[in-house]
C-alpha cells in the first residue's frame, strides 16, 4: 500500500463524503454494474467552457481537496444502507456488495498544478479508472473545483486592479454562502493573491467612550515602567492636537464648494472626531513604546477621505516630529469590488489596504463557473459528446496538454494532442489548430514547452505521483503565473483571448469522429 | 440543567464552531473583558435592510442551525490556544481563563419562527446576554442566516412563478459555492417550496446502446414470471411505434417554417430517436408491470419541445390504448431561472417538473442578503447607531414586534413597540408610524394580532422555550405564510412594499435619541 490509500488526510470539510453527490450517479453506477460494464476503463476530462467575470483567464484551485477526497474514498456501511434505501427496491444485493469493496486504488488522476492560470477546454483533471467508480467522483469533483477556482480567480482579478503594493484583506465570512463558503473563501482568496482574512482594528467600533474605562493603567512595551493613567495621556495628546495651529488648518480645510452636503457630514465626523481621537491614542501608545497600526474608513467618499486623512497624519508627523506617522496605514472597506477599486484608482487615493467582502466571496459578478466532467474514452475507444452548440462538443480521446512559450517568455498557446503523439519540441515548428474552426491555425516555434498534466494520484500503481504542495507554494505559483501572462490577456477592458488549440492530428480525428457520429439531416 | 446546554444536537456542519468568526470579535471581547464590562447585559437585534431579488418579501431560515450552535457553544482548549496565538502577546492570561468558562447559559434568544415571511428592519432574532459572549455570536449567526434565508427566498420565488401544480427539483450541487452550500441549499430550497433534490432518470445519458446489454432478462414486477429477452421486447415496441401511421404523422409534423435550423436539429433528434426509444422502453416495462416515470428535456426550445412530446405521448395512449400514457411526466432543465420559467409560461408548455440548478443555489440574481447584528440596548440603556444613510440607522431599545392582520385575513403591517408597551389589541385602533418618515402614519384596527418573537433559547433561566419544529413543519409554515400574503406584495413586477412600522411611543423615543446624539453642524 505504499503510494496508496490512506497516506493523505481526508477533506477539510468532513461533510465531503462519497454521498456528496447526486443520487443519479449511484443509479448510473448500478446500470453499469447490472450491465457487467462497471470495470471498463474510462477516461474523463474535467474542464470549463468559458472564463468567468468577462475575463480571459482563470485560476485553477480545489485540487488538493479532490486528492484528499479520492485518497479516502470508501463507502461506510451506513452510507451503503442509505443508498440502498434511496434506490428502487429492485436493485440487486450484489451491487451493494460491490459498493462495499470499492475505493480509488484503481484510479489515476492527472491534473494541472493547483494555482496555475488555466483556460477553457483544456482539461484541468484527467481521471482514469473503472467507469462506475469514476462516475461517483463527478459531482464531488465538480463541486470542489467550481467554487474554489471561481473565488481564486475573483481574488486574482481584485489583486490585479488593486496593484501589487496594496494589502488585500478578505472580509467575507458574514456574507459567504454558508460556513464552508466562508472558510474555503479565505483559503482560495489567499491563493489568488490576498494577504489575509478579516482581523481588523476595532477602535471606532467600541461601544464605550474613554471615561468608561476602569483600569486606566498600561505597562510600557519594554515592561520598564507603567503609565498609571493612560486615559489622561490620551487626553493630553488630544488637547495638543486641538490647539495646534497647523492642524486646526486641516480641521477647517473641508472645502465646502467641493463636496456635497451629505458627504460633508461624514467628512466632518471623521476629520473632527474620529481621526484626531485615533491620533491621540496612537501618540499616547507611542510614548509607551507601542505602535498603532492604522485606521479603517468604512463609509463616505473613500478617495477624498483617505487623502484628507493622509494629510492629517503627515501634519502630525511634522508638528510633533514623529517619524513615520505620515505612513500610518489607511484601510478602506464598504462594498468594494473591482469596479469601485478601479474608480478609486482613477480619482487618486491614499488607501494602503482594501477590505473586500460580499463581492469577493459570493463572486457576485458571476456566481458559478461551469465546470463539466465528460467521458472522452472507454476501453481505449474515444468518445465524443455532440451538441448543436459547438461550444458544448467535447474533445474526445485520452490527451496530453502543453503550454508553449514564446521568445519573450510569455505563454503563447496551450495545445492538446493525442496521448501517443510525440510532444512538441523546443525550437521545432508545430501546427496549432483551433479545435472546431477550420480556418484558425498557427505555426508556433516554442522556446519552452511545459507539459500541463501531472500525476497527483496513482492508486496502487507504480506511477510516481507529485507531492501536494503547501498552500504558500500554491499561492506563489499563482502569483508567478499571473505575472508571466502577456498583459493584454489580463486587462479588464476587452482582454485578448488566450489561444487554446489541438494538434493537426487530433483535429483530424475529432472531425472524423464528429462526421461519423452526427446524423445526416434529410431535406424533404 | 433541564432546559439547558447539551440537550440539542450540534450544528449540521461540524465546521461551525466558535472559531467560525472574525478574529475582530475576540479582540472586541478582550476589550470588554479588559474594561471589566464583559458581563454587562446587552441586547442585539439581527435583521436585514432590503428584500432580495427586487422583491418585497423574504423567507426567514437558518434558525435551527443558530440554536444548535448556541446550545453547544463552548471553546475547546485547542481553540483557546489558537485564539491566544492570534491575539497580540500583550493579552492577559485572565482573559483566556474567562474564555475557558463561557457558554450560552446566560443568553436568551428570541426569534421569528423559521419559515416565516419576514420584512426589512423587523428583528429576526433578538439576542440578550453578557456583551462579550453575544459579541462572539455575531459572525456565525449572520453567516448561518444570510445564505439560508436568501436561498429559501429564491426557492419561494421560483415556486411562485412556476405555480403550485408543478414539481420543482433542486439540481444545484455541482454549481453550489462549496460542499456546504450544496447540502444546505437542498434543505433551504425544500423549506422554500421545492419538492426534491437531484435524483433523476438516466436513460438518455447512458453511455451504452441496447445491443451492449448482456443480461437481457427482467422479472415481472409481481415476480410471477421472467421476461428472458427484455431487449427484444423493447425492439418490438419500437417497430410498432415506427410503423404506426398515426405516430408517423407526428414524426413528419416538425413545422419547418416555424422553427430555426439550429433548433430544428434538436427537435428532430428528440422526436425521431429520443422519444420513440423512451416510449418503447416504457411500453415494454409496462408489459412487465413496471411504470416509467417520464423524460427530461435539457436543451432546445423547451416550450415547443414539451408540447410536441406531449402530443406524442397522447398519440401513444390512443394508438395502443394505454391509459394515462399521455400524462407521462415531462421534466425540463437547462439554466432555468425565474425569468425563463416566466417566459415558458407565456409561451405555453407541457412541462410537469422543472430542474433548477445554478441560478437557484448560487442565488445568481443577488448573491448575498445584507443581514446585520446591531446593539440596541446595554445595561438597560438604549443604543442607536447613527448613519448619514437613514436606511442604516438602527432602531434602538429592546423591542417587541407584532404582525397585524386585516379583515380579509391578509397581514397588513408589522409593528415594533418598546418592550413594556401594552400589545396591540384585536379590534382596537393603533397608530403605526414609519420609523423615520414623519408624515407616513396609518391607523390600524387589527382583526388578529400575532406576536412575532418567540423564545427559542433561554439558557439556564426558567423561561419556557419553543420546541424546534421539524423540517416538514418549517416548510408547511413557509408555504402557508406565502399563501396568506396579499398577492400584490408577491408579484414579480413592481410589487407593493409591505409596511413596517413602529408605535407612536417608539417613534418619539427614536427621534429623541437621534436628535440627542447626532452632532449639530456648524455653518461658517
Amino acid at each position: 500500500m505504499e503510494n496508496g490509500v490512506g497516506a493523505i488526510d481526508g477533506p477539510t470539510n468532513p461533510m465531503v463524503t462519497p454521498l456528496l453527490t447526486d443520487l443519479y450517479q449511484f443509479t448510473m453506477a448500478y446500470a453499469y454494474w447490472k450491465a457487467g460494464k462497471h470495470q471498463e476503463r474510462a477516461v474523463f476530462d474535467l474542464y470549463f467552457r468559458k472564463n468567468p467575470f468577462g475575463g480571459e483567464y482563470t485560476v485553477f484551485a480545489g485540487l488538493e481537496e479532490c486528492i484528499r477526497f479520492i485518497a479516502n474514498f470508501r463507502l461506510r456501511e451506513d452510507e451503503i444502507n442509505f443508498i440502498r434505501e434511496s434506490l428502487p427496491g429492485s436493485c440487486e444485493d450484489g451491487f451493494f456488495d460491490y459498493l462495499r469493496g470499492i475505493d480509488c486504488s484503481d484510479v489515476e488522476l492527472y491534473a494541472i498544478p493547483e494555482g496555475s492560470v488555466v483556460f477553457p477546454k483544456i482539461p484541468l483533471l484527467r481521471v482514469e479508472g473503472p467507469i462506475a467508480v469514476v462516475q461517483l467522483l463527478e459531482t464531488p469533483f465538480v463541486n470542489l473545483i467550481n467554487y474554489a477556482s471561481l473565488v481564486s480567480t475573483n481574488a486574482a482579478r481584485h489583486r490585479n486592479v488593486a496593484g501589487q503594493s496594496k494589502t488585500l484583506l478578505e472580509f467575507g465570512l458574514r456574507r459567504a454562502q454558508g460556513p464552508d463558503g466562508g472558510l474555503s473563501a479565505s483559503k482560495y482568496c489567499y491563493i489568488g493573491g490576498f494577504d489575509a482574512t478579516s482581523s481588523y482594528s476595532y477602535c471606532s467600533n467600541m461601544n464605550m467612550s474613554l471615561d468608561e474605562i476602569i483600569d486606566k493603567s498600561l505597562r510600557r512595551k519594554d515592561s520598564s515602567s507603567t503609565c498609571e493613567d493612560f486615559v489622561s495621556l490620551v487626553q493630553a495628546w488630544l488637547n495638543k492636537i486641538q490647539w495646534s495651529s497647523s492642524l486646526r488648518g486641516i480641521f477647517g480645510e473641508t472645502n465646502q464648494s467641493e463636496c456635497k452636503n451629505h458627504f460633508k457630514a461624514v467628512l466632518e465626523q471623521v476629520m473632527r472626531s474620529g481621526i484626531p481621537n485615533f491620533c491621540a491614542v496612537a501618540l499616547a501608545l507611542r510614548d509607551l513604546g507601542y505602535k498603532a497600526v492604522g485606521i479603517r474608513l468604512d463609509s463616505g467618499d473613500l478617495a477624498y477621505l483617505s487623502c484628507e486623512v493622509r494629510k492629517f497624519f503627515s501634519s502630525i508627523e511634522k508638528e510633533f516630529a514623529v517619524p513615520e506617522f505620515g505612513k500610518m496605514s489607511i484601510t478602506a472597506s464598504n462594498d468594494l469590488n473591482e469596479e469601485t477599486i478601479d474608480a478609486l484608482n482613477k480619482q487618486g487615493h491614499e488607501v494602503d489596504a482594501f477590505g473586500i467582502g460580499t463581492y469577493l466571496v459570493t463572486c457576485y459578478a458571476q456566481a458559478a463557473l461551469g465546470v463539466v466532467f465528460k467521458l472522452v474514452e472507454i476501453n481505449n475507444q474515444p468518445r465524443i459528446k455532440l451538441s448543436e452548440d459547438v461550444s458544448k462538443v467535447s474533445i474526445p480521446c485520452k490527451k496530453r496538454s502543453y503550454r508553449l512559450y514564446g521568445r519573450e517568455g510569455y505563454p503563447l498557446v496551450d495545445i492538446m494532442t493525442g496521448e501517443n503523439e510525440p510532444p512538441p519540441q523546443v525550437g521545432e515548428r508545430i501546427l496549432c489548430r483551433h479545435p472546431f474552426q477550420e480556418s484558425k491555425r498557427a505555426y508556433v516555434v516554442p522556446q519552452q514547452v511545459e507539459e500541463l498534466l501531472r500525476c497527483y494520484w496513482s492508486g496502487n500503481s507504480d506511477i510516481i505521483r507529485e507531492p501536494l504542495p503547501s498552500l504558500r507554494d500554491i499561492r506563489e505559483r499563482c502569483i508567478q503565473q499571473l505575472e508571466q501572462m502577456r498583459p493584454d490577456h489580463m486587462r479588464r477592458l476587452n482582454p485578448t483571448p488566450y489561444k487554446v488549440s489541438v494538434s493537426g492530428k487530433l483535429y483530424e480525428f475529432i472531425h472524423f469522429l464528429w462526421l461519423n457520429e452526427a446524423p445526416v439531416g434529410e431535406l424533404q
